[in-house]
């Protein structure tokens, strides 16, 4: 069970942000077929990432497609006044996002919150979906009352495999079948290579979610080509890999002793003589052989869900819904 | 929204057992076309009642079908030895119950848990379905490796109409079609006509869940008829309305006063004389104009829910896999 | 140990409110010695009840004292709105209300948060203290760089007997003594004797919080005589009686039935002749032998006691230090 | 607050085993003035280490006294067997420590559970406080009817710093002053340096808790010369530092570099060139300017701390009452 629920956390373990930088670590320059702009905003950086050609996808090791990411380092400090201004510029960015991939206003949305409630952070979509403004039974109940300005929205939080027994793909698909929506929005908590995107993180993308493509993978993932409808993926990093950590370090200490290492030739052959087996035996010691295949999350990890589930709720109402006040979008979300 | 919660809750407001209370209540004796056997061991009282006429389903407002009722006044007193026996029984008799109504040992399994996971009384069925031992992620993907004596089981929390904008029924109609499974078995907290039921009983019954029949209601349930496949509803009493305390309290000085009356005729008309509106007014006037509505629930919910959630989970984990001791039901159980 | 905690629930049952009620409703017109006045702004009606006399207080069953009350009826309705426009309201009248006892700017308090974590509607008090802005702390540590306009306070939720084996009483006094504050606000969840007031209505009083007088009850209260600092008492109605439901209801029945009799002379001895017994055995027969002690709550109280444990948290933030600023206190508290 | 919070968790740190291992690998052989003894028993390591003299516990950085540690590399299987063979041999245990330090079977008990109870990780304290038999009160208001085998029994959870404002310390003496224990005891959650002991290792020590000693660190522990009363501490590692993390790897990589390095002079200087900045600085690089001081916990920590709570609640119980079954101590915890 806690197997199949790494293997979801491994989908889509990588922010694009973090392909990038590591495609381009190598001081290749520019990856070709990929377009992206920064802006940084009193702390709020959002980037977007356009992979627009195949040989783009390949070297990113992410689909086609268009990404924008928000990194806001100072969103674990639990400051009121920066998350309601994510919220709002989450927002507008995600109104803009909706547009620039074709999205109508009056588009039919089921919001897909996954994950597993118990677990605090892989419960960002569940509660996500219980902070939702949803409409559809409005619509399909009472048509001619709901107000102008309001879209047919749904939610669900399908739960995941170990507690149902049914792939979350499946669940979503039984429900998109009687319920037709024009657009999904899938939302998931995510691993990160890197602390500090933990928590401080969030990935937009029209990609769908992906599963990982291990051996004997036969898990299927919420995207176009499965489900027939088109498949928007929020992802926040709220957990991160200990042996990415360890990882991390040697890397480190690694570069740190090449660039001091000048002439010191039989230490250069030391340094690249440690191979795989050798790194995952230096994981393991580092983290007992119980702990190296551990998911680690921050101490505060109830609070920080919470946050950043209110941010994200907050968001997509105002998104969604042109009647909801774009300027202060966190007074609709309890 | 909150109409729409209500009305869910109206949804198999009567117990079998107090239709059948309030049919002979009238003092002419047992209603025809309805079988019924009890059995009373130390503290837990099994009711066992067939509805096997339409006469009888039209007298007691029910249908045609099985029914078995728990009964166990002492179940809030949290006394874990007697939860372990309510479990136990619970899972003797639900594996009966089954073989009664022509399920198959090898017959795959949903189980459905109803109601909102964030109204403590309301949560009945969510936290069944977390505690349920679901299996059949095990069948689909290491078919070989499946232990003797484990059944398919699913199990799903749909969440509630409020939340996401679908129906339940569609909800799960969506899943039956993409899981096939040959049973649904449906968790759903009730309310009661009698404060001492609430957290107290356990209603079994192969007629599955019907909506209300109140004015304009489109609403769906879960039956065989709509998806096809059966469906067993397990129900607990966990609210009941104020308004009805206020007036069974009524009928209770009414029929008090009428047995001490005698001869004082003016006075037996002027208890007849109560009509329709006047109890109305009489409710309003004890509970306030906002309070006539609500449903209220014992103030030690929380542990109740727990408590009364973890007999159903070991009863059905039991009931419905042969690996499962049946002895001591509780141990595979969080 | 379930007895010891109801017993905690009787302590100050009644609302100031409900007893001048109680104490008018024989006709006898304005109780001496007792001051009242009430305004009502667009939905929240406040009463300021001063109980000035030793006669006064005998008549009321209440200690002589100064008493606030909120009525909102809509409080229920999770309006975020209204839920500010009642803290900021409370913001100032708390004010006021210290001032008007002669508590100083400089005062340091000591907030309790009374009642158990894990009764929903016993947690009122625990939940209040989690959202205080509490700076004491500061004071002790870097007093040189406490901000002006903020006051010392400390706070905390003793936990109740059930658990602690110690009396809050005693738990306080303990801290009180390390401590040394200047005023004590106590924070209770209360039971009410109408189901409309619950979750509606707030109570400040600085009068303490006396436990009940039954036989053999050698529980202490918080009180300037117990602790030897004043003690403000803010209380809301969290809970009823399913017992007092069913008398209100008997209640009302006899009135109406009174009001209708005329001449009936046989009746009005049969209505008269309900003794205590036959009342109790009413009750008894209306709720089953085991609910007739049962303090029962609304289906919502998760969602209740959050919404106004954070008016009252925000209320006291604004309160206590000046540069909090209050008219838009909702910001300050999580 | 987070970071009088984070020295909370500085306080006791290390656990004695992990000093004492530190001690050990400079390759010194045993340390003078301590004494140890190791069993292992199916999965269930327990090691009694003694440190006896000035000289130990100078080189060991800790205090005189008993240490006992639990190390059950399994626990976070969620084997409920296994738990309740933990919860057994504590129970076991921890009677013969009170009966080696002196305690006697009439010694009144005041179970104190510190930590914060919204944030997962540091909720061990007030879980175990909750699940912990209580009796003081029993004593107090009915002495005569308290069943023999059972102690004089209070449990607190004063909550931390930043929610109260008071120092535990304050908070503690204060209720000991009132309530007048024989013995107190401490649970704590702790941070490891080791992830594979988190949430898998129980400490007891009869040492007290002692806070860091940091600059201008004014804040005071629990201790026996404090509060007059002696302190046995029970802690349970539930986090870890990220910068731990990398510390480790960085040390695991020299040592690693260095048995391979051979006569390479050069690079065994410019291994021993790292000095503190340079590590900081490292540690930095691979956590993020924010995220190095961050205390992380596995990703299940929820379902942890649940299981680890209960475990350490009934060992308590049955080693603190004699009428609880050591055999089979699960069945009294909730």
């Amino acid at each position: 069970m806690s197997d199949l629920d790494l293997q979801r956390f491994n989908v889509g373990i990588d922010l694009a942000l973090e392909a990038k930088e590591l495609a381009e670590s190598g001081g290749n320059g520019p990856v070709p077929g990929v377009l992206s702009e920064v802006t940084d905003d009193d702390g709020i950086k959002i980037t977007r990432l356009d992979i627009t050609t195949e040989e783009g996808s390949r070297i990113m090791g992410k689909m086609i497609g268009h990404y924008v990411t928000f990194e806001v380092p100072e969103l674990r400090k639990q400051d009121t006044g920066l998350q309601d201004r994510v919220a709002t510029k989450l927002a507008q960015e995600f109104a803009g996002f909706l547009e620039r991939i074709g999205v109508g206003k009056a588009a039919n949305v089921l919001i897909v919150g996954l994950g597993n409630w118990n677990v605090t952070p892989d419960a960002l979509g569940p509660i996500v979906v219980e902070n939702t403004l949803v409409t559809r039974h409005f619509f399909e109940l009472m048509p001619n009352e709901v107000a102008p300005g309001y879209r047919n929205v749904s939610a669900i939080a399908p739960g995941v495999l170990g507690i149902t027994g049914i792939e979350s793909s499946d669940i979503v698909q039984g429900i998109v079948d009687r319920s037709k929506p024009d657009l999904i929005i899938a939302i998931d908590a995510l691993a990160s290579k890197a602390l500090e995107r933990v928590n401080t993180t969030i990935q937009i993308a029209d990609t769908g979610i992906h599963p990982g493509s291990g051996i004997g993978n036969k898990r299927r993932g919420l995207t176009k080509d499965i489900l027939g409808v088109p498949v928007v993926a929020i992802g926040v990093p709220t957990v991160l890999y200990a042996s990415t950590i360890v990882s991390n370090s040697i890397d480190l200490l690694r570069e740190h002793l090449m660039r001091h290492a000048g002439q010191a030739d039989g230490f250069m052959g030391l340094l690249d003589s440690i191979d795989e087996n050798e790194r995952l035996q230096l994981v393991r010691e580092a983290l007992g052989p119980l702990g190296h295949d551990l998911l680690v999350t921050p101490k505060e990890i109830d609070q920080f869900i919470e946050d950043i589930a209110n941010i994200v709720a907050s968001g997509l109402n105002a998104a969604l819904h042109e009647a909801v006040d774009k300027t202060n979008v966190a007074a609709y979300t309890h």
